[in-house]
């Protein structure tokens, strides 16, 4: 490993969501050591300064350890104001409305902090340390309960006039469908979100035995992996409705990659094999020359990696 | 105006169109002077070489009245590799293959030069010197026979990986619609494109005196200026299409601003009005707080303009 590349590691990452927060350094989770992150109960704490204050002692714990930390990153599950180091408000997590949670947190550790969303710490960390490592323009994405983007453009990650770009989740794909939660009608996660996976495998897979706990993306991979030909043809409707989605957005942004992440992902060649023939067979030959369709190297350490790589780099 | 302006107007820009090439001196179109471009008929000449002689003759000829030109740029309505100064080819325009237009119009002007795409000197047009001056992201687009975009970027032209990027009437507003040329279904420029909205006007329209040489958008444009139901829907369904499309790329992109041209953005508020009502209820409201949607300012001129601005902003 090149001195540059561990000096650019000496960070503390937080990926902050709504069931736990778990903090790490950046080079313990890159060389895959033993040191596991230090994991918190997100709603376990009485109110935000006490969880606020539980995850400065974590990071205090590990700088015990780490002696050199230079910086402190923290991706959170919902809208931010990048610029002033304040949450607006959180998805899934009560309380977090206007929490200036970069000074807090900049007061109580001494490090600096860079607050973001914890999409764009999961593009960041793809592009930094992950699958697409050397690429200029990159759309990364997960696929989970919800659906959530971020955009490296120009060798830097872009995130809109008001840090609310890349949310592909929210785009539509059909203009005539059923209106989402802010009135635009067919938009993606409401064919492809985690529920409405399961809503479909729950509806088409009545010849197989539902799983304890009922349907879910898992259940029908492995009923597909087992051949169940149903269970396929689920997996090609999905990739046919996300593949129509990347292939707008590759008209669009042209990028050299996209990157995909998240529990759906799981689905592996059932999903990628038909999503990139649908990309390829929609652009043009100029667009899918320079265009790979990448898994996420990062799973659930995508949130500390993204976060504490953007507090590196920016400081 | 301020002298760094006036010293950034000494180019001149050619819009290099399927009929018609016009050229003209930066400054003569901001400020509206007498002098008109010089045009040249694209399919007028033997070859090639013949008509990039003939556009060298007309920038000497401009030259000879401004003495003072320091770049010439170049929009053409096709694909380009703007490094190379390349064009690979032109829609509608015969025997364009591979040209090294740069290279043979620096050549023969002695000026450096710089090749676009069309759509993205009409993005740089009006981010440069039109409607979103003082933006820092920017999607443009034009509404014809086709329709084309570009993307300002974090304050600069933004072109992709293969320099392909900004091509919204390719994107999708229906996965389950007809496909279009690259095979992708429901394409904008299937519903929105010219000849769609006359062939939805010939199909809609029975009740009224077709105009002579047939339907098109401007006819159906002075139909619902004079109150014709049918007609008003017409634009209404015009706006649901494409205010889908924008929403879609809002969420994506979050702009600060769309500018809209080309022939049929001149149905004015019967189109702006619905597709801004479209966006806004489409968009979360941190989205729609930083987002204008604005009519272009710049019409014919827009290729010579943006190709100008371009060449000497780049030197």
């Amino acid at each position: 490993m090149k001195i540059s590349e561990v000096k650019n590691q000496r960070a503390i990452g937080i990926d902050f969501g709504a069931t736990t927060v778990k903090i790490a350094a950046l080079n313990d989770i890159l060389e895959e050591e033993a040191a596991l992150p230090l994991v918190l109960e997100t709603t376990s704490y009485a109110s935000v300064e006490h969880l606020i204050g539980a995850i400065a002692d974590s990071v205090g714990e590990i700088q015990s350890r780490h002696k050199d930390m230079v910086a402190l990153g923290c991706g959170v599950p919902g809208l931010v104001d990048f610029d002033r180091g304040f949450v607006h408000t959180l998805t899934n997590v009560p309380g977090w409305q206007d929490i200036a949670l970069r000074d807090l947190l900049e007061k109580k550790t001494g490090l600096p902090v860079f607050i973001d969303n914890d999409a764009n710490c999961m593009a960041y960390a793809e592009w930094r340390y992950g699958a697409a490592v050397g690429c200029r323009n990159v759309v990364a994405l997960t696929l989970g309960t919800g659906i959530g983007g971020g955009l490296i453009i120009d060798g830097k990650l872009y995130r809109g006039s008001s840090f609310a770009a890349g949310e592909i989740g929210q785009m539509s794909i059909d203009y005539a469908g059923i209106p989402g939660p802010y009135g635009l009608p067919g938009i993606l996660e409401g064919f492809i979100g985690n529920r409405e996976i399961s809503a479909m495998a729950s509806s088409r897979l009545h010849h197989l035995q539902a799983p304890e706990g009922g349907w879910s993306p898992r259940a029908a991979t492995q009923f597909a992996i087992e051949g169940d030909a149903e269970a396929r043809q689920l997996w090609l409707d999905v990739a046919e409705y996300l593949g129509s989605m990347l292939a707008s957005i590759a008209w669009l942004i042209n990028p050299d990659a996209f990157v995909i992440g998240g529990g759906v992902a799981n689905a592996d060649e059932l999903l990628f094999d038909p999503l990139e023939k649908k990309i390829r067979e929609s652009v043009s030959n100029v667009i899918s020359a320079d265009l790979r369709i990448l898994p996420a190297r990062f799973g659930n350490e995508a949130g500390i990696v993204g976060s504490a790589a953007q507090a590196i780099d920016s400081l």
